[in-house]
């Protein structure tokens, strides 16, 4: 009646053949709408039919494939602090926060649109927390701040609060810029010879990019940053209600990001993005807790895989509205699936939920008790005397314990996984510590984690360099200068 | 830095080769506790050693691996009604209810010992949810009713609430086979001439088994009906802290009951029990929500497989107390993993919470609708020139939307998984409905089920003869006859 879902292959070689055709199809006969004139010109250089009039690019498929050959199956994205480097693709990922929500829910103030504090507060538990290896860009948006210079005061933020590897603005040419001249002084590496930014770039489906994206993305490939292609195609709203037909357009839309960045660069990094989920068709709103959005992961981290590209896609995501049964559920299946998936760039990992709407910081540490307990898994076990303990099985009498033994004390700590944000307690033990929520318990850490929190030591100089960069950019934007 | 953990096969055949042999080794070496006379007869009969002091059998390798090979890949339960009889074993499985709870937490009345009115109503909910498939046997225990006749009600109810496949007790001859008199009488076969009733045995770990479980498990496979071999060893208490240790115990056990049923009953079903989880050793108490746990089910799987024969376990299982962010985490989790394992027969696949301690109604809707969103990725998705919908693709300008497409109209209804449990409205639409938490809107799913639940159709002179053997067996039992 039932087969289990293949996370890995969900595709057959000829399901993923026929969806790579069909895409192709999309690419050469349909054409996909690029809203920018330096890349409509490289386009029609490179062999693409270019109407000016519709900006419409026919991508002719050998152009395609040629370019999905230079670009590379993985790579480190580097930190300020070289502790902290990441590799991505293969069976390595990297995990960053919730990416773009305008409003936060605090455990102390409800819901309301984030500010500057708030995202300060968000970079503060990535340092602290194990499981986020990435700052991400946006884990919220500050919206006290002008937002013309709002990706400064974010990356200033992240770059100094942090040293993890960040990722910046794609919003146009010059947010771009700053952004990576940013991160180039705060490395020390002018030329950023390696990759240590990444950026995250969305096509408009269907079957679009509009100017400010394709602007991100070129300017990343030019300098060698890696870009996620996002086309977040929402089955039954911006692509057809079908898996098919969603994946079919979210490859094309990939196929197409990296084909204008390869003609930037060949070689640059780029991520395939493992989007696609469903618009629930009775509310009109987007679901991206459902197992459709789980079954297009998987799909898309197969065709990154066969195309030998890194993915990004999943995380911890969910539709509810506060930290509730919803939240704990939905969050869970994502995220044990996109791990299952092999997903190797995973945004929103931490602290997203009301369908990427709102941040929260209670749901970014329940989140990472999550990771923790999903990552246990991949640890495995080993099958050795030691752990078969067969003499010790010998030396404990038929319905004996093995609770005060030697090797019990020894391997339940590094074989066992624990957990205090869940409860494990009896239930009067429970009752007596107050019948706390999880909330309560999350709130109590992310206390506990800001009042722990040490800035990570930054070389004066660079600091300097850097906030004076910031100071000079912001009056330049704000026409100041 | 990571890889994905294979929840299919999670041992490499050199580990399952040894986790056999160290079983074996077990087995023979070290062996079994069989409290109980006629197993210890039977078993000595068929070449085990056996010490009549200490009652410990010795098992040779030949004749726990001729055991195996006798018992079937896969067998059908049967229901009184047969559009509810249930495949078990290969891709198929079966789900019942949480087994064994004493406690009940409902939405009205808070944790309080359970009765014989909860289980009604739990077999009502069997009754009403798709899901679950067969009843399971005490979904929760009936504290009010006199415990020497409890198996009685409880049969007498799920054979008349239900018209799905029944568990029966286990525990000893006389109640085994008043339960499975109770079955034949309903189903209209005094022979039993193919499965109907399922029986849970448990040994006793480490290495043991009591007269009782070993009593039931004889009487199931004397008439052919199937056993599921329960080894609930627990890492660090009934077993080593080490998961390899406690699988070699998990699986020299499942033999050991394994041989006893065969050798009652040659080719009589049974199930391998894929169990073992741990004690968090900082509390003492079980974690059946943990990583390990999954690890456990998915490894006893493999087992299973190897060896040709159906398994059990798994769930949605939690250690929370109450229905909140735990609960769906650990349960999402816990089932997700279950099924990507491939069990056969998912006991505690709804209503289980506090580790297996308690019973909840408002649970067990929740689970199932987490159960319909875990089987939804099992469909899978077509990939066909229909789905592929180049046409409509092409028909929609870029950026452009689908929503008011026929094609979007029909084909979301069949591809899209909706829920109502958890929650996908807009943020005001969700507040303007009252800000509903999961257990109000679980809540009142069970109101309208019990509303609306309505008494399978039974052939009057089957029910009559079935209560008679009721009444009278527990006059009997109490010593009124």
């Amino acid at each position: 009646m039932h087969t289990t879902y293949d996370w890995k292959d969900p595709l057959t070689p000829e399901g993923v053949e026929r969806l790579h055709e069909r895409s192709l199809e999309i690419l050469r006969d349909l054409g996909i709408r690029v809203d920018h004139e330096d890349a409509l010109a490289l386009l029609e250089e490179h062999g693409c039919d270019v109407d000016r009039e519709t900006k419409i690019v026919s991508f002719p498929p050998d152009l395609v494939e040629r370019c999905v050959e230079r670009a590379p199956e993985r790579f480190t994205l580097h930190a300020r602090n070289p502790d902290n480097d990441v590799a991505v693709g293969g069976d390595d990922y990297v995990m960053t926060p919730v990416y773009g929500p305008p409003n936060i829910r605090t455990y102390e103030s409800g819901r309301r649109p984030s500010t500057i504090d708030d995202y300060e507060r968000m970079m503060k538990l990535v340092q602290r927390e194990d499981p986020i290896t990435c700052t991400g860009y946006n884990a919220c948006e500050p919206n006290d701040v002008d937002q013309e210079v709002k990706h400064v005061e974010m990356i200033r933020r992240s770059l100094t609060l942090t040293d993890h590897p960040v990722m910046g603005s794609t919003y146009g040419e010059e947010r771009a810029a700053t952004s990576l001249d940013m991160v180039a002084i705060a490395v020390d590496d002018a030329d950023l010879s390696v990759p240590y930014a990444a950026g995250l770039v969305n096509s408009v489906p269907p079957r679009q990019w509009d100017t400010k994206m394709v602007g991100g993305l070129m300017e990343y490939a030019r300098r060698g940053q890696p870009v996620l292609i996002s086309p977040g195609v929402m089955a039954a709203a911006s692509g057809p209600a079908t898996l098919a037909g969603t994946l079919a357009l979210v490859n094309a839309e990939n196929l197409s990001g990296i084909v204008i960045g390869q003609l930037v660069n060949p070689g640059a990094p780029v991520v395939y993005g493992a989007l696609g989920t469903q618009v629930d068709v009775r509310h009109g709103s987007l679901a991206i807790g459902s197992p459709e959005r789980s079954m297009c992961t998987s799909a898309g981290a197969q065709m990154a895989r066969n195309y030998g590209l890194p993915s990004r896609g999943g995380g911890s995501q969910t539709d509810a509205k506060a930290l509730n049964e919803q939240s704990g559920s939905e969050s869970a299946f994502t995220l044990q699936t996109t791990l299952d998936s092999g997903i190797n760039f995973v945004v929103h990992a931490a602290g997203d939920m009301e369908s990427h709407s709102t941040a929260s910081p209670e749901k970014f540490v329940l989140d990472c008790e999550r990771i923790r307990h999903a990552e246990r898994t991949r640890d495995g076990f080993e099958l050795t005397e030691e752990t078969f303990a067969l003499d010790l099985i010998e030396s404990v009498e038929s319905g004996d314990h093995f609770l005060s033994e030697r090797h019990t004390l020894e391997h339940s700590k590094s074989e066992h996984y624990f957990t205090d944000l869940f409860d494990r307690q009896s239930y009067d033990d429970w009752q007596n510590d107050g019948a706390k929520d999880p909330r309560e318990k999350a709130h109590e850490r992310v206390q506990a984690h800001l009042e722990a929190y040490e800035r990570p030591p930054m070389d004066a100089g660079l600091e300097r360099d850097l906030e004076r960069f910031a100071d000079e950019r912001t009056e330049e934007i704000l026409g100041l200068a």
